[in-house]
């Protein structure tokens, strides 16, 4: 690990049922795009409600990934 | 929404089960007596711990919710 | 002042035009149920963006009233 | 405790005197109208200067309360 | 909105008038090359001072918007 | 609980299903050599991702327990 | 620029106008007495109500000059 | 104080009188196990509230001492 | 109030009684050079440990003054 | 500088030896796709440990680059 | 390191010559009671002034280590 | 130590060489026309980038120095 470098994005993944699925689908959409993914660090965590209930869950997240040299 | 102006308050829920679940119990109570509620954003999580487990989960939030003209 | 108590609410306004006016309009809604308002404190700005451009500038704020005895 | 709801409210007390004081005193004047308050926490503390001194301590503070079902 | 994944980037924008020129100036900047953009943060704001006034107003902030699936 | 004095430790737990069973798993360790925890604080939440996917949830908590006189 | 030093002061200006005049009302009272002022930076932004209205924008910022040699 | 090394922990002490008391509260009971406390800095305060008064103070507090050679 | 400029200047005071003192000790120390002093307001506080127990109180504050025309 | 826009990324960088190469490290990384960076702010700082000596320092940074228009 | 708990304690090592012998010298001290260190974190960096010169460089970190099952 | 009041200033020294440098550079420069200065506290770290390398380390810090009686 001596001379990496690493990459830290933002996102923010919503989800119907839970906090931790959230951060999957940010986690899975970036995936597709971006590789060597090695850590996640979670910034906040909010939600939208409609009639009195929690209707999304949404984490905003920090994704680390290597550079390649 | 250009001149809606939304008031927050701050709740503290707590379940047995889970984080989403304390969350949930907040906005439930909540909604017995606030309309409109639009979006949460969590403060902080806690929780009580007896005989060496996690007895009760506890999550301070802000919901937000427009005020009616 | 001396044994003045101050009560803290944090509303969130917003306008389409300036900042300042973001903030008046939380005001302005406040007191049509609150007297005796005397300070606010900006907590945060946002606003959201349509069409490659700001379409309304929102600001959360603390505004502190007096109790009265 | 398992599946109360708390509430937050956030004021400030002063007192000539002590931070202790300013802070029983909105503690004092918020039993008034609110029942079943649990606990406070210290959000910050400040304090008015005349002529070279501490004329009144302020503290702002946040309290939880028990809602009722 | 649902499974929305979101990306946010940090911009800084400048303007010789106002905070809030200084903001639509890189959100306009960003709008050439980023497509559905949703909202923005503002993290700080700052400026230069030239012969002791205000020459640029600077403000950085944070721009979220949906990654196509 | 008027002279009670009480010690927090940070632990950081992890689990390769959810953000709660990294919190049991920490506070079930702790539980082995220490006694009277009371309750916990979440400091952080953060995870490690192996092709594409979140691998293991990991989050720093602070304990609190009762120093028995 | 390589081995200049730079203090920073902290002033709150006040404008019943915006909180652009509020910080530039700041740096021309510092003008004054102050000489190599390079920069500012936004600390808060608060402000007085009086009948319901926004009477004076207050902002805090830190002003950072050249120390000369 | 050349090559001291100091080890911090965080106590929680309570009083049923005054924030003073409560940090020396905390002292006192670590003297009994730790010896060369030298500084400790405050990083919270709250308290019990019962029929409507503070019962009792709580500070939250990290102590340095010295770790001997 | 409208146009008055304030400077903060930040202060550490310290005494071997209370948190008050340690704050009236600061601005008694200021008030020799300093005219016009408006507000004070609460950084941190921490203190010195000798024989376990509390020897000085120290408490670091920021002090608001109106700079004269 | 009136109307440049800029943009802030977030690195990781790591060295053997201190933390101003882990620094360096970092930018050199991103020089070799970046144009125009202008800046750097220090985030955080950690490192890995391997049989009780420091193995490799870490610095995260937010780097900001002139965006060309 | 599915299951793995970590502990974090906090020291502040401290160096005649530089920011990193002060971490050094914390974690070598460590070293000699606690096994398994894996990594550490800055939390805050300061120093002695004697002379007008740098006395002593003083640096408080976290220190994670694995605890053993 | 008992009466003693302390005032900090903050500062920002710069260095084309390191971190270390370019605090000792603010403090240096300090010396000039401040006595008995005690602590410094770095409040942040960040540079300047030419043709893609550091050109100089830029450190912000807080100086603590004993006001005579």
């Amino acid at each position: 690990m001596a001379h990496h470098v690493y990459k830290l994005i933002e996102l923010t993944g919503s989800s119907p049922n839970s906090l931790e699925e959230a951060i999957e689908t940010a986690i899975a959409r970036a995936a597709k795009t971006v590789r060597h993914m090695r850590w996640f660090e979670v910034v906040s965590a909010r939600g939208q409600i409609e009639d009195g209930k929690v209707a999304h869950w949404q984490v905003t997240l920090k994704v680390g990934f290597t550079l390649e040299d």
